[in-house]
């Protein structure tokens, strides 16, 4: 097994990685407001090893630069002012150059401090920080992705990059698996890490469903949107409907219609729509909306979870019926750890499963992703219920 | 019993009976979105009779003006265009007058329809149609309240308007009611009047549970704003947090600090304010943000459906942590009456009981309301659970 | 001649005549910013001659209503704290008729007080009073149109109303006036009454031009538009490009297009676009835009100034290519009357003459009008120089 | 005299070299809408050579890349689609390398052409394309200001940058300058390079007045503040009232209150205020109420033109009460060209002189550059007049 230290080292190289196919002028933009620029990502994740791990408790620890709090604080209210979310995209300075050398600096100081023995406390933090540091990593990609993939020449990110692309196209015909009514453990179980949303573990009781072993392909979007799918107001949500008309949705996002055919922005640039791939980049009331169409419904996230046993998943985050709500007994945890989950637990809906960009280590049955309904710039996907 | 006929003209005449203090330019206004002009709450109750049953089903039955389809429809994309919600305000015309007299056209032709005898399916709609119009009874009390609330010569609706005051204190000490963990029943039983949302009736797990036998109080909540309530981030969801401070709020809406003392503006214009009372108006934002600052949560829908036996409810609409979704097995109605409830189910919040507006009637302890997290013109509580 | 007094009762009456036809509800109303409800100008012009005249010099006094000057204040910062310009609409109270029984109020109290000898500062504010008043008498004409143009009932003012038509139709194909080049007066001359803006009178030196003797009528405006006046850029500001896009504008306000039909809503109702009628109801950008558009220009206020008595001018509000700025030597008032012309300096453009709405002995040919360039529900119209 | 060639390599160069300082990170953002990019104005400076000269009139050009037109046009309609303004700042590609060679390849190609001898026309959209790059030689420095000084790092561009501070400081006590009322000649005069606003040459009445020798300095300008300039509305028009309010507008831009004393962002990073300097960085409604508050007011255009010869200018843009309106027998280009001017006269005010950011050689007395009221990020100052 991989110590704490192997952990730290292997997670900090991947967000290097992931960021060297960029020019410096791809770091520093923020095109709309969910998507942080790439710099703000390897700054911000160095931030949390910084402000709530070597300040707070490695003695001798010497700051890199004390405006940096400000710079790269996201939402901890606790953790003092912060550069609102739609300003990340102006911040010329710090330079990519000096957020690599705040890397190293924090590094530096964190392997020193990981050669000593740490008290269990330190190590769950440091392991909290490893798996906040792998969210940003799936958020690096999306971001990287949106930032290309609007950037009006549509440049590739590699040409042979192959992470978006499922080996095995999804078999969409295959029957519904059906689960018997009866009575389900749900949340984490054991004592490895997990975010406080996915605990306590508790029992549901849930009727008799059937769900899709398979994601719906590009296929089957298509033939929604043939049929109308963008158009007809009886297979939208209100809010749904509202934001399709307001925003003048016609398809997924990334989806461009070049003399009557279909092509899609990918990592690798413009291709051609590969119909047996899983649709992707919806939202939840388009993920809805498909669903009404096709005469299903999207799984409950604890059908989801009692079910995932018994299909593969991971391609695609599943967009689930569930509002992001607490599971019984949730406690916030106390300080600035405390404002992690707890505090969006409303508007939002629940999504299953892992994506493609979903760093190694960082999926299990039990987790709970979040996103409000109209967002669409992650690698979302649709699995049927009824 | 009642026969339909008599529960219809009952329905109608209460309607009127509520509008009935105004004066012709309180019909008129609509102050924000959210709160209809009273013409428009007459007329579109009308249009309801109209064009669902009477045009729809009722031979010979003559149109009394071909306009008012597009005045009057809400929000039913399968019956036409309309006004948009925002500008119900604008429109001086049908005068208030051409209103009452809309309303005698339609129930003179009711009125005779209903001598004759009537299929189910005719009947069902008609008793829709008066739950419908008893739901927008309540709306009328509030919007009433909001108009002349936001006037800045405060007026009374009446010098000895009771409804809004609660005859029992509430009796805040109480000890919590405790329910054991286990299997309950939720939803609508029987084959009574309901609505599509509170179907299908099903088994729920509740783990074991605690919940408030009383409503808190405004003595309560004046203890949670004077311990700074509305200016710590901690007890407040994100999005809650940043409504407060996008809005500048300091207290429940329609309070007014004067000279140091608050009042509150009711229906018998402004009086100071009543510490026995249950708080109301107030968003789920402030009532999740009490519930943190208090240590305790709000209850779920199915706790409280679970737990309602064993408590004195129907003064304040009571806001619950759960999120607005359908039940296992809940499928629209075809048509327009399909439009009701399922289109509504995102980014919304339950709340259960009643109100001291709701009109005789229109209560059921499987009948479930819902608001947006922010809204708060409603006649809203708190009830706390642990 | 006419003694004050009489002025004073014919100025007040013909107000009240103006909204004579109204029902109590289009008093009510303000469908957009710049449309004031009826019942506010009933309000405020009244509002004007209790706060400027009675409560400030008129001994024993006893005001109305002390809230009143909250609901009634339009702009005046000295005067304190109002409703906001956009919340007119919300205002149910006071009612139609507590503001007509304001008006006879403050009327008797005038009236009596007119019965007695005044200074000279008396007189003149009371002819202030009555000029402002009849300012406001062209906005209720104007903000009458707009509430019933906008409702979707379409109702006539009155079925015979007149004064919106031109009694002789403009001769569009006469031979321009021409001007030659010098030094011209400017500006109002004699110690009648005029605005702070209208002086000093002052020299100005005009290069020789020419001028139109009569407006651009609809037959004209058509032909632009049949020609791509809306449709293409190079007519335009941009600021003026980017409002066409923004709002979709294809034509004139209150322009409707009916089965390949244009036909326009006037205080009669809607009728068939009448051919020889001047156009009217167009922003400075629409008018700045056909003048390029037919290799034109539209005058200066001075040109037009000093060749106005040359042709026949008050139909409509001729737009002027000038911006509304001070006159040399310009100085306010001081105290609340210097709010009144002063302050809007900035950003508007001047129209000169007056229209078929404004009321008589309100107009002459020193009197600056002034709109912001994208506004156009006042009877403006087009009158080109080159 | 310089030769075009000579002109043309001198002007690129400084492009160039003001852009030397700068991180790459630099060239990129783009924090409010009015402050571009520094690497757009480097590409689009560089399209304008090559759109309006090279494709359009150099037999066997090259296009560098076909998509550049869509990135690099900024507001020529004439010209295709175009990036919206708003979005600069959203391309991280192309990357300033690929611009700069973008720069090479345009120089190379304009450089060979001017080898040869070219006919007037083409001279002389040359010369229109330096005196375009100048242009945006002065938004290069305004806008690497504005980025850099809305960094909360606070960045210097570089330590001893001296551009932005006077050498001869103010003498603010000097007497006015006296004109005699009269006939002057206001325009470009000689067949030297002027934009086509700076024509006809024209004759204007002025009555007389009086002049300051000399610009408002920070001494005067916080006696303005500290006498409540920014809190008293009595000051303003009404539109900058507003402006104030909600802006929360307390000082000019780039003040900074330290521990009770002000401090400014210059481009040397930041200082204490030095009171000597003249004010700048404040927008036309400061200029105007400063100079009401001082009992005094600004120049028109033309007063500035009549007197410029007899004081100092050049160091800061002086706000006029002039709006920026075409002269007499003013004409557009026809094409692209006639794009430059024409279309943004309106709703803006004239700056007259030039300031210490204006590239050498592109200063003359008939200028007349045009801001709207409110903007204030380029470096503006106030003259006083009577």
């Amino acid at each position: 097994m991989r110590t704490l230290r192997e952990t730290y080292i292997r997670v900090r190289k991947l967000t290097e990685e992931i960021c060297a196919p960029l020019q410096t002028e791809d770091y520093v933009v923020q095109p709309v407001e969910d998507v942080s620029p790439p710099k703000w990502h390897l700054g911000h994740t160095t931030w949390f090893f910084e402000t709530l791990l070597l300040k707070a408790y490695r003695e001798g620890y010497q700051e890199f630069n004390a405006n940096f709090n400000f710079v790269f604080n996201s939402y901890y209210e606790s953790l003092g002012a912060r550069v609102v979310r739609t300003q990340r995209g102006n911040l010329s300075r710090p330079t990519v150059a000096e957020i690599y050398q705040y890397r190293q600096h924090v590094d530096a100081a964190m392997m020193a401090w990981m050669n000593e023995p740490l008290p269990t406390t330190i190590m769950d933090l440091i392991t909290l920080g490893c798996h906040h540091e792998q969210q940003h990593q799936e958020l690096l990609w999306t971001d990287i992705k949106y930032i290309l993939g609007h950037n009006p020449l549509l440049p590739a990110y590699t040409e042979d990059h192959t992470l978006e692309f499922c080996e095995t196209p999804s078999h969409a015909s295959a029957p519904f698996i059906t689960l018997e009514e009866g009575m389900y453990q749900i949340g984490h179980v054991g004592d490895s890490f997990c975010y406080d949303n996915e605990l306590n573990r508790h029992k549901v009781f849930l009727p008799s469903f059937s769900i899709a072993p398979a994601l719906v392909t590009h296929a089957a979007y298509l033939e929604f949107m043939e049929d109308g799918g963008y158009t007809h107001f009886a297979h939208w949500h209100a809010e749904g409907w509202d934001w399709v008309r307001a925003n003048g949705i016609v398809a997924p996002l990334y989806w461009y219609k070049q003399d009557g055919a279909w092509f899609r922005y990918t990592l690798r640039g413009l291709l051609p729509l590969d119909l047996n791939q899983p649709v992707t980049h919806i939202g939840y009331y388009e993920a809805a909306a498909f669903a009404a169409w096709a005469g299903k419904r999207l799984p409950t996230e604890f059908e989801w979870e009692a079910a995932a046993p018994n299909f593969a998943w991971g391609d695609r985050w599943e967009w689930t019926e569930s509002a992001y709500l607490p599971y019984p007994g949730f406690a916030r945890a106390p300080g600035a750890v405390g404002e992690y989950n707890g505090k969006f637990m409303v508007n939002q809906k629940v999504l299953r499963g892992a994506s493609a960009f979903t760093p190694p280590g960082h999926s299990r049955i039990s987790y709970r992703n979040f996103f409000h309904p109209h967002q669409r710039w992650q690698l979302t996907g649709i699995r049927l219920a009824q």
